[in-house]
């Protein structure tokens, strides 16, 4: 098709991860009352799916130190979606296990038995042997699954296509691009799509984006994935998510042309909460999270930076990070 | 080339617009100290052009309201430039003049006679005759020369056909890809390069590309030039600019290879100015700059938004920009 951007691929699904990647900032300490409002506009909007928390162990983000979607109980759950129902809803719930860090063996329940629909298994490279066994359990339990290698920007090339080829012959749904450095420029986010859908070629996988905003580049980033034919997209409200946050849902909603999404609700919900939020919980592409972006480096140095007292002091971060310390 | 992007092109070059684009936020009404060091840092950063202001109509735009960078005189130049040195500093000067809103024909001095080698000509598609008329009395005064055709995302293609084939008849140097609005995606984006660089074949005139950061993707989209071609590139400090702001240099700086070009004096430049800055001046790709780029609209609308008491009701300004009124 000549002008593919007048018109949209109906197979293409949003996942919001507000709640999931933001409350890697504040431990997932947040109100409930921001937690339902995140729910209400993902339905209002028309979204596909909501990965409302982890489901991460409790003896590692022990409940006296970590807010309820850590851990993302059934009950807790339930208590902010009114009994979650997928079908009037037109919303499907999502949950992320970390390889190495969930009991995902116990805690993941029988999918009849949960209100949610899909997990997400994020692992670093060196995990896929677990990501493995994590797939087939959550399969066998009947959820809908995806697969997201995080970090990619410092994986050899070689080890991508081997972790590729492995994971292709699980039942594993989606495989996804994840940028958690907001390391990549879209030449490179190029190679790796049309690495991933040549994994899944010939089989009824899908390929997903992932995008960090360091470089104010998650949005660019996410539209390129989309025209090479990524098909399960990441964005959050505000592009709140850690460090310098994810592709903001408001600008891709605003991209995508299919009308069963809404912008409207999400623009409420950011003049409702968004703003008191960020009084609160700090996020975006700051200077530090650019510095980090460009050497390709994790956040967690910037986010140290951004919580100490020279927080603005940009030339000493640099100095930091490229320095012979 | 299969990998460019680790390599880099001698002949592209960066232009710093801060200032000049910057004051449209605020009449130009910057202290002397912020222009020095911006001017500083463009010379310590190893940047090719620095277009400090306007110099536009004292009638239209009295003195007695506007900051020096609006008219730009030699004298202020020289004020904040030390009696700027091109071959010591390795840095030109550049003005922007706008068709219909600046007393070219007088105001323009022989460029012998002036600190500044650069002059770009900025005008709506309508104003291409006036346009055509500036270029050749700028050149012929001995300038190098660029033509910027503002808010080029609401032309038609006819018409920006018939624009192109009259400017590059002339000795214009420069003809730039301008997104006023923040509207355009990178596939348009393309389009744009594509179709300026073939206005251009087979002369020495070279491609540029200015854009704005309403959607987050002026450093995208700037990136998408370069990658085809443009060689002329155009971005500001922090991203300082009307509205949503400029590509932001640091991130420009962060991606080009060009070893001649340093990061640490603009981080520096962000940590000991642009900080303060933030405390009276807005800009950056808030929603309503969201809205107006999605739309295709001129962001007027949204930074009066934004000066008013509900300028975070997004909702209202959204039903504003789409509604019936």
């Amino acid at each position: 098709m000549k002008a593919p951007w007048v018109t949209y691929r109906p197979e293409l699904t949003v996942l919001d991860c507000t709640i999931r990647d933001g409350g890697l900032i504040n431990d997932h300490q947040f109100d409930s009352d921001l937690v339902k409002a995140v729910y209400e506009t993902c339905v209002e909007a028309g979204l596909d799916y909501m990965e409302i928390g982890y489901r991460n162990s409790k003896r590692l983000f022990p409940k006296d130190k970590f807010g309820p979607f850590r851990h993302s109980d059934e009950e807790d759950i339930r208590n902010v979606t009114s009994d979650h129902d997928p079908e009037a809803t037109g919303l499907k719930l999502a949950l992320m296990i970390d390889a190495g860090k969930s009991d995902w063996s116990e805690d993941i329940l029988p999918c009849d038995q949960s209100v949610v629909d899909l997990i997400r298994i994020a692992c670093y490279v060196d995990q896929v042997p677990e990501t493995v066994e994590m797939i087939h359990d959550a399969h066998e339990k009947g959820y809908t699954t995806s697969c997201n290698i995080m970090a990619i920007s410092i994986v050899q090339d070689a080890e991508i296509d081997q972790a590729l080829e492995v994971i292709a012959t699980t039942p594993v749904d989606v495989i996804c691009v994840v940028d958690s450095f907001g390391a990549l420029y879209r030449e490179q986010i190029d190679i790796l799509i049309r690495k991933y859908l040549a994994a899944v070629k010939d089989t009824d996988k899908e390929v997903g984006i992932h995008a960090h905003n360091n470089q104010q580049l998650a949005f660019a980033n996410t539209i390129e994935a989309i025209i090479l034919g990524a098909n399960r997209i990441d964005a959050t409200m505000a592009g709140l998510g850690r460090g310098a946050g994810n592709c903001p849902m408001e600008l891709l909603i605003g991209f995508l042309r299919n009308p069963k999404f809404k912008r409207r609700p999400i623009y409420k919900l950011l003049r409702d909460h968004f703003v008191k939020l960020r009084e609160t919980v700090e996020w975006g592409p700051l200077v530090p999270y650019n510095i980090t972006g460009q050497l390709n480096q994790h956040p967690r140095s910037a986010m140290a930076h951004r919580a100490g007292p020279g927080k603005d002091d940009y030339v000493d971060f640099y100095d930091k990070c490229v320095g012979d310390v």
